[in-house]
Parts: structure tokens; sequence; C-alpha cells
């Protein structure tokens, strides 16, 4: 009944622009990896702050829940509605408002994803460098904290939000953070706002931090007698303060997938990738001292290349790790997890990983964004076998476990959304029920994408 | 009476280690500036998170308020007791308890000054960056969210503290975040806590990222015709991507004070301090572009320094910049205040806060990090002329609406403490009030640093 007095009151400002087609709540009920459809009631394409505030009021006042959607990439079920309601898809608030040269940093509505915004500042010299790897939007990178391959040099959303429009649980519209590039003055409610995945508020503005394109990029590539000699590469070269802007891990069944995939020769046999960004001597100066440390642990065929679509093959090789994994089980399913630790741990974990994955019998590749000490497997499985699902929750749950006892993360970037809602009490104890203390002030209602992040409501 | 009670049950574990004793009340009361004196009840020195959740639960019991202290180099009152309550000293929680040299960490306890810190990573080539010029306790700097002359590098206390732990209003202690580089995990309880100024719990042990002893460092200074020259300078320098360390400006006001103070013999101009980090080969490079581009924008008599002492020289002069103006009037109270702004507008809002002075008659140099958009003001007055008293505050009043009009913040790095607390409601309007739902759901007996920061309780 509600529902329907909401979805009747939402069709007299949006009109056509509020459906409850079939294939419009499926396309809004699936998700990048293995979660079963769990679609809104009705989906909503608001075209303004305004909108966006009309459709939260009239949710609020039923109590119908409210689920934010960018383009549906995330990877733990964050933009899924396991409790029906209202989603709100943001496809058509998709404009960049205004780019402050001289400030560097953009203001923009969060349906623009990070490639069209990137083809926009083009002209200006300047780019957004948070890569999550999909074409994700920016709106969506917010909610979840996303980061990716460049967050090593360009940090993680957390760092390159400068500023939030919001429209809360009760409907208000307010902004948090300004341009200025720092502030003391109150709560950091930016910050609160970046990583919460929809359910204190939905995001309706960002204004973003931009950095300038560097006049020299090179990237290389290089191979490691083992996981542990490339990690302790990676140790040293953060340690000499080499500012590198991407220094990625493929483990060798990844290598077998994209060489496969992608038609590379890449020697089977634990790989560094990198990119180095700066002035044409300091990128020299860079690939130079990476290639004598690389030496040092064994690291064998470093490569470099500052022409640019060699640089673009490689990144795209990388890029498409996911899909060449599949590839190689073109008929199974695939259970992505990512956990993150402190780096002086990372070749242990990634090793006990590898052995655990092996001994179950489960094909898991892992890449990671070695930097950060953040890692991904991809576990297939053949969704028909009881055995072979049970085996690989175990092993993913095993990855979790040993990444707290690490003193590591449950997740460097993919987010809690369904997925990893079961290790908070583990992860934060006390201060996960400090969450649902916040949720439970800013949303008493829980109608913001309720059944995710913070504890269930008694 | 509740506070007898508390005093008479804090002494049965803490012994002597609570006074009431006037000069330790007077020197809890004090503040930097030109706050008056605002004493606690009881000062209290813990040697554990124990001592102080056994402080805190009893507090709360008898609902006392419950404030903490580093060294009390706040600028903004932050620290000052005007209800009264008990002051929590970190003084004796002073221990750095592991450093992580892989993961460049380090945890230690809040009581710990940043050069006591830095004396102590000596030997590892380690060192922490955030440096207010104070040689404040890192519990506090992460507190008031503090950060400086390096944070246009190595950014401030938000991108620095990677975890807490807390013991919160109920006396429950909990820990944020974790070593690990980064995290999708649930609200960012860490940013959180950071700048909120001890008014929803006490920190009482942190995670800090540590960053590796660049190679070669070189200093620089250069004077320009004007500040906006000099602001021109500083924007192409970040746009070309160049890594300063630290960019600052000092006004013709301080350059007079300083020279008079130091016996340095600049040219009564406009000049930027710089220090660039990286390998020889890069910080050479680094200071011949910034050269380029200060010849470009007039600067003038640019030099730069790689033999330690003569950097030494010049940043001792800088960080005593403040000493060096209240050295020119002796006998002066000064207001400090401190406002950010986008960058591109900060030669004018400098240029007509100078004005606006010199109309006034208030004597008040600028020095500015500059490169973050951020810069203080030291407004000097006698005390005893109600005149000029309320001409000083009407000046800061001035330059506070000056930079919400700019679309910057009342604060880049003071906080909001006492002195900009009035301008909360103006800066964030709903998002105030949001601070004080969190506030009240964290603290609803409003025990933590009370009149501070959020919205006063109904």
């Amino acid at each position: 009944m509600a529902l329907q007095t909401v979805i009747t009151e939402l069709s007299t400002f949006l009109g056509q622009r509020v459906t409850r087609s079939k294939s419009d709540l499926e396309l809004h009920g699936r998700s990048e990896t293995h979660f079963p459809l769990m679609p809104p009631d009705a989906v909503a394409y608001p075209e303004s702050t305004e909108e966006v505030a009309r459709i939260v009021r009239c949710c609020a006042q039923h109590r119908v829940p409210v689920i934010g959607w960018g383009v549906g990439t995330s990877l733990e079920g964050q933009a899924q509605s396991p409790q029906g309601g209202v989603c709100v898809d943001f496809s058509r608030m998709n404009r960049i408002l205004e780019v402050h040269q001289a400030d560097m940093d953009v203001t923009l509505q969060p349906g623009v994803t990070r490639e069209a915004l990137n083809e926009d500042l083009r002209a200006t010299g300047l780019f957004f460098p948070v890569d999550p790897g999909a074409n994700a939007t920016l709106g969506g990178m917010a909610a979840t904290r996303a980061s990716g391959t460049t967050a090593v040099r360009y940090g993680t959303m957390r760092q390159n939000v400068l500023a939030l429009e919001v429209v809360t649980a009760s409907g208000e519209t307010i902004r948090t953070g300004s341009r200025a590039r720092k502030s003391s003055s109150g709560y950091d409610l930016t910050g609160l706002f970046v990583g919460s995945e929809g359910t204190l508020g939905l995001i309706t503005e960002l204004t973003l931090r931009l950095q300038g394109r560097p006049e020299a990029v090179a990237s290389a590539v290089c191979a490691f007698p083992g996981v542990k000699n490339a990690v302790a590469a990676v140790i040293d070269t953060i340690q000499v303060g080499l500012p590198m802007a991407r220094i990625e891990l493929v483990d060798v069944a990844s290598v077998k997938a994209v060489n496969a995939y992608s038609g590379s020769e890449l020697a089977e046999a634990p790989h560094l990738l990198l990119e180095f960004h700066g002035s044409e001597a300091s990128v020299a100066e860079q690939s130079e001292t990476f290639g004598a440390i690389a030496e040092t642990h064994g690291g064998a065929g470093f490569e470099w290349a500052t022409k640019a679509e060699d640089r673009t093959a490689l990144w795209a090789m990388r890029h498409n790790a996911y899909h060449a994994i599949k590839a190689t089980r073109p008929d199974a399913k695939v259970l992505v997890t990512d956990i993150c630790v402190p780096i002086s741990t990372l070749a242990q974990v990634i090793e006990e990983t590898r052995m655990d994955l092996e001994e179950a019998g489960i094909h898991g590749p892992i890449v990671g964004h070695v930097g950060d000490g953040n890692f991904h497997t991809s576990l297939m499985f053949d969704e028909g076998d009881k055995d072979q699902v049970k085996a690989v929750k175990a092993a993913s749950h095993r990855m979790v476990e040993r990444a707290l006892a690490f003193g590591g993360t449950v997740t460097g970037e993919h987010g809690v959304g369904l997925g990893k809602l079961s290790y908070m009490d583990e992860e934060h104890g006390a201060g996960w029920a400090m969450m649902g203390s916040i949720k439970q002030a800013l949303d008493p209602d829980n109608i913001m994408n309720p059944g995710k992040l913070v504890p269930p409501r008694n």
C-alpha cells in the first residue's frame, strides 16, 4: 500500500521517469559478481537535487527504502535491493558543472563516469586519477570509497573528494566541505559520507581534486622468481620514496590467463607492472632506480616503455585481467574478494592464500595493488556444484580471517555491501556498534539502503 | 557534590595523580592566544588507557565534563574548560609503542610530541612530516586536525592518521582503522575522531603514517613585487606538478618583523620560502623549474640552499615568525586567526585583508601556507584599549566572512574551539545540525569537552 502511494506520488513530478517495468527492475537488481537478483520495487530517474530530495521525502513519509544506483559496477551488492524499495538511478544527473583550472578541482553531478570526466578534462591538462578499473560513476565511487591502481600515488576517494552535496534521510539537502584544500572546521562530514554506501544519504553533487597531467609517463614490467621477491622490491621502492603512480602484482595464474586472453607473451612468473609520472628526467631516474632495486630482488626482463601505445597495451592487459580470468572458465561463476594488509605481511598472506586455494582445489588467480598491501582473488566455481560453492565460500572466509589475523582489513576497496557484512563485528567490535549509533541518529527509520553496512536493527 | 565524589573516586586509583592545586588548574585553564583563563576543577594524569577509561566512566556516571590536554598549544581555546570538569593531561602517556619500518608506520600514545617522535625515528631513516610549528602532542594534533607548512606535500593529520584507540563518552574503549593503508570497511570513524576536538571521546593511542627521509633537501627563498605575483607563481608551480614539500608566504610586515628578530636581511617585499624533497637530481630539477616560474612572475633574488645549516636557519626564521611578530609589540595581546580559501582567490583575499587592516589601523602581519590557500594574521592589540579590542574583533570577523564569501572555510588548521564556534552555523548550515546529531548520539550527556564545536543543547 505504502509503496503504491509512493509511486503514484513520484509519478506526479517524475512522470515516465519512475518505472516498474520488469526489465528495469531486473537491471537494477543484478550484481557484477555472484549475488542473486534482488530487484527494487521501482526505479526513479531524477534530473536534479530537488527531485532527489522530493523522492526521499516521499519515501521517508511512507518508510519505503531508498537505494542509490550509479552504473551497477560495485562488487559486494551495494546497489542491490534486498528489501525492495525505490532505486534512485543517477544516470540523468551526469553534468559536469564547473571546472576550476587554477584550483585544480571540478564540481559535478554523481552520474558522471570517470572516463567521461577525463574525456571532458582532456583540453585542460588536468585529470582525475582514481581508477578502479570499471567505468564507474563518481557518485558511486565516492559512496563506496573506491580506489584502484593509482591509489598508491594519488590516494583513494577519501583523499580526492573535497566537498559533497547530500540529500539526507529526511530529504533535507546539506553541503559538506568546501573548495578550500583543507579545513579544521568541525567534524569531517565529507569523510563520513565517502564510503557510507548510501546508508546515510544520497550524494547529489561532488567536488573533486584534480591533478596536472604529468609531462612524461613511463610504464614498466618486470618478472620475479616469486611473490616474496616482488613484494620485497615494492617495499624497498616505497622506502626510498619513489613516487610510483601504479605498482601492480599479477601472479602466475593471472599471467597465464592474460597471455591467453590478450596474446601477450609474459614469462610464466609473478610480475610487477609499474607506471611512473613526472618530468622526462625524473621518469627516467625513477625507472632506473626501480630497475636497480628489482635486480637486487631477482627481477628479470625489466623493460620500460614511454610510448603511449605500449603503455596503453600494458594497462589494457591489466584492466582486462578480470575478463581474462573469467575467460579461463567461461561457464564458471566468480566470487571476487579483496583484502588489505600491512605491506610487511603481504607476501606471506598472498603465499598462504595461494597454498590454501591449491589445497582446496580452487582456481583463484591473484592480482593486487601491492603498493597499498591490497589484493584480490577471483574464485571460480560451478554454480550447480554445491560442494564447490561451499569450498569457494569457505576459502573466501579463510582469506578474510587471514587479513584480520595479520592486522589488516576485510576489504581494501570493494566495500561492505552484502558480501562483507558478516565480518564487520569481528573487524570493528564496539566500533561497529558506534557506526550503528550514527546510522540510527541520521536515519532513524532505516530507509537509506537498509540491510547494508551497519548492524541490523532490533 | 558530584565533582567532589568524582575526585574522591579518581583518587582511589590515581592517588596524587589527580590534583586541584591552583597552579595546576591555572596552567590547564590558559590559552596560547587571547582567551581568558578558564580552569578545570581538577587535573588527572593517567598512565594507561584503562585509567583514562575509568576516569571517563566515573565522570559519565556523575555527568562531570571531561577535557583532554596535550601541551596546550591549540589556538582557539580547544583545551580550556569553560564549564569546569576534569582535565585529562596526557603527559604521562608518552610512549612510542611500535615502529614498523617496512610498513612505514608508528603506534604511540597521545602524549608523545612531534619533536620527540622525530628524534626517536632519527636512526630509522623515517620521519613524521606534519609540522604545525609548535611542538604539540600527536594526540592533540589528531584531535584538532592540525597541519602546517608541509601539508601541501604530505597532507594534514586527516591523511596521516591510520588508526586510533579511543575512549568513548561512556568509557568504552574502541579501535578505529587498522595498519592497512586503505580500507572500505564501513564508516570512516578514524576520520570522524580526527578534528573532533575531544567532543566525541579521548584518543588514547594513534597509528601514524611515516615518510622516508628524502635523499636530498633544498630550501629556497624568493622575493616578489606583490602578493599577487607570489600567489601566481605558486599556482603555476602546483599546475606543473612540482612536489614542493613546503611553500610559505610571508608578507612585508612579517618580513620586517623577522628581519628585526632574527637579524636576517630579506628585502622588504613579500617572499616565498620553499623546500624541495627528493633525489639529488630531482631536487636540483625542482629548484630550477621553480626558479624559472618565479622569474616569469617577477621573482627576484631567488636563492637555494642545500646545506643543512642554511636550511635550518631559514625554517627557524619561519617558525619564529609568530614570536618575531609578537616582539614588534611586546606589550600587546595577539588575536591569531586563520582561514583557508580556494587558491585562485587567495591573492585577492589577502589583498583585501591587508587593505582592511590598514584602514582599521590594525597591525596584523600575514603569513601563509600558500600552497593550500591557507593564511594567518596576528592581530595585535592593547588589552586595556576597549576600542582597539573591538576593532580587532571586528577585523577578524570580516576576515572570516571574506573566507566564506570566497568559497572557503572559517579555519584551515586552527580549528573551532571557542573562537570559531559562532561561525559554524554560517559555514555549515544544516551540516552543523548534523554534527549536533552525531554528538548527541555518541555523547548523550554532553560530558566530552562541552561548549565546543557543536550547537548548544536545548
